[in-house]
Order: structure tokens, then C-alpha cells, then sequence
């Protein structure tokens, strides 16, 4: 799947309900979390998905053990289950459990994939960073950090990228 | 123009023939270089586009001097404009006059879009940072950067973004 269809893919669904990200810990625990934020496109000519985590988040844990990650967009109807995985730290809940989301093993990374969604991003850490508060404007240090916690941006080399056949009509 | 258009619009331009990144002095005498690298997504609940600009650049000057710049996508049967700005500085050369390319005043920054293109993104640098060489894979070090000359990576927040009627049957 090329860079132009993913990035429309994965757009239009970003803002609204969210895209779900899936990371795994050492021994193939899996969590999700919902993202609202993302960026898409290609750095050194190698196609790439950017994310942000906040370190106090357990999907922070999970990333900085394996160094890889999966975006998943959900179908359509799906936004209630997003809403769930916003909602809860899978430090406590098993969150596919919960929402009866189904882990599969994806191709290229130790990440899983969703069974439900519609496309998939196998990404693997190229490149990481903290936001620093000394380079933010000041009204993004007020309303996103007010309490620190900076989120660490981690940009994932796409290795695979699928969406069902039929994806465009499925999603939200 | 929505996120999810503005992305179907520049990702299939961005790989090939390339963007055309605008940006401008402080006495606004502008300039224009290709780029063939790009994010676009949202990070802080806000529409970003993030551009990586060497330090030895002449755009670099002219981003650090009014950070902001612009981002345009050009028609089909620009390859060859796109190529030679791609090829030349404009330290020595107004690569505007060069190849005939008609700078307009754009709405909401300093750097002016290109009459000749099809769909203008305005951004305003909210956030920057070095490429750091201890974060890099081996890999990249070597191949991207063997003088170092390490790219400065641009958040740029998308004021403002439009594109002919006609765009999409204009795209290359």
C-alpha cells in the first residue's frame, strides 16, 4: 500500500473517533491506546509514522521495551471501543479483554495488530525525542503541560502497511 | 480545506517530482526549494506540517529570520521546475526569475505561495529541534549525513490551506 493511500487512510479517521495504537511488552503482553494526534509522510526517504506518548503512560513502558508499534484504523461503529482504550490504563485492565478487541500476530513486528480494524501500520522506532519545554510557545506549556510530563515523540518506520479490500467503505 | 483532503493532496506529490517549500528574507525578497521529505498530520490538537531544512541551506537563513514559511504543490508538467530548484541555490540565484515561477502574497505569513501551483499550505514554526547524531541508526548516519550538517525539523502550524477548484485533476 503506498504512502498517498495510507496517508488517506489514516487522516480522515486521526481527529475522529482516533487511531489505536497497539504496543506489547517483552513477552507479548499487548495494550492499546487511543491517538487523536499523529503525524504521516516520509523523513530520509523512509515512510514514517509519528507518534507522541506521555512517559507516565504504560504504552511508554511497553514502546521503550520492544522499540516498535502497530497503528490500527478502526472500522466503522468502532467508536465506542475507541473511547474505552482513551479511557483506562491497561496497567490495570487488559484492555483488549475488556473491550473484546482481538490481538493478531502482525508480519514484521513484535507489536500485534487489531482484527477488527480495517488498516494496519507496522512501524518500527527509527528515531526518538523529548519535547522540551524551553522551545514550546507558551500557551501549548499552559494547556497541554500543565502538570510536565513531556511527551516523548517517536517516529516509526512503516516496514508493512494493509487495509482490507474493501476498507474505504468501512471506515468511520 | 480539511486535514484529511490537505493529506490526500500532498502525499502523492511528495515523493515525486517534490513540494515546493517557500520561505522569505525580512525585507520579503523570497525563495523556493524542493523537498521530497515531509510530515503531515496534527500534534497538539493542532494541523501541522513538518519540514526538514539543512543548516547550510539559504532557506534556513530565511525560515530563522520570519519563521514561517509555505508549502506548494504543483501542477502536472512542472517536473522540470520542480528539478531545478531542486539543483541550484538561491544564495547565488533568484530562482524565481530563473524559472519563471510568480511569487503571491500569501494570507496569513510572510513567505508568499507560487501562482503556478495548484494547493498552498501557510505555516508558522510553532516548534524546532536538531537532529541529534547519538539518536541516530548507524545507517542513516552514514548514508544522510557524512559532513553531519544535521537537519533542523520545522513544526510548522497550518494557518491556513487551500487548492484550485480543479486540483485533483491537475495533480502530477
Amino acid at each position: 500500500m503506498d504512502l498517498a493511500k495510507l496517508a488517506c487512510a489514516v487522516m480522515p479517521t486521526l481527529r475522529r473517533p482516533g487511531l489505536l495504537l497497539v504496543s506489547a511488552s517483552r513477552n507479548r503482553r499487548p495494550n492499546v491506546m487511543a491517538i487523536g494526534w499523529g503525524l504521516i509522510g516520509n523523513v530520509w526517504g523512509i515512510p514514517m509514522f509519528v507518534a507522541a506518548v506521555r512517559p507516565s503512560r504504560y504504552t511508554h513502558d511497553l514502546i521503550e521495551a520492544t522499540k516498535d508499534f502497530t497503528v490500527n484504523v478502526p472500522a466503522k461503529g468502532m467508536d465506542d471501543v475507541v473511547s474505552t482504550c482513551g479511557s483506562i490504563s491497561g496497567r490495570q485492565v487488559d484492555k483488549f479483554k475488556e473491550t473484546g478487541l482481538i490481538p493478531m500476530p502482525s508480519r514484521k513486528v513484535k507489536s500485534p495488530i487489531i482484527k477488527q480494524c480495517i488498516a494496519h501500520l507496522e512501524c518500527s522506532v527509527l528515531y526518538q525525542f523529548q519535547i522540551e519545554k524551553r522551545r514550546l510557545p507558551k500557551q501549548i506549556k499552559l494547556r497541554v503541560y500543565p502538570h510536565g510530563n513531556y511527551h516523548d515523540i517517536y517516529f516509526g518506520r512503516i516496514l508493512k502497511a494493509y487495509a482490507d479490500k474493501d476498507y474505504e467503505s468501512k471506515l468511520p
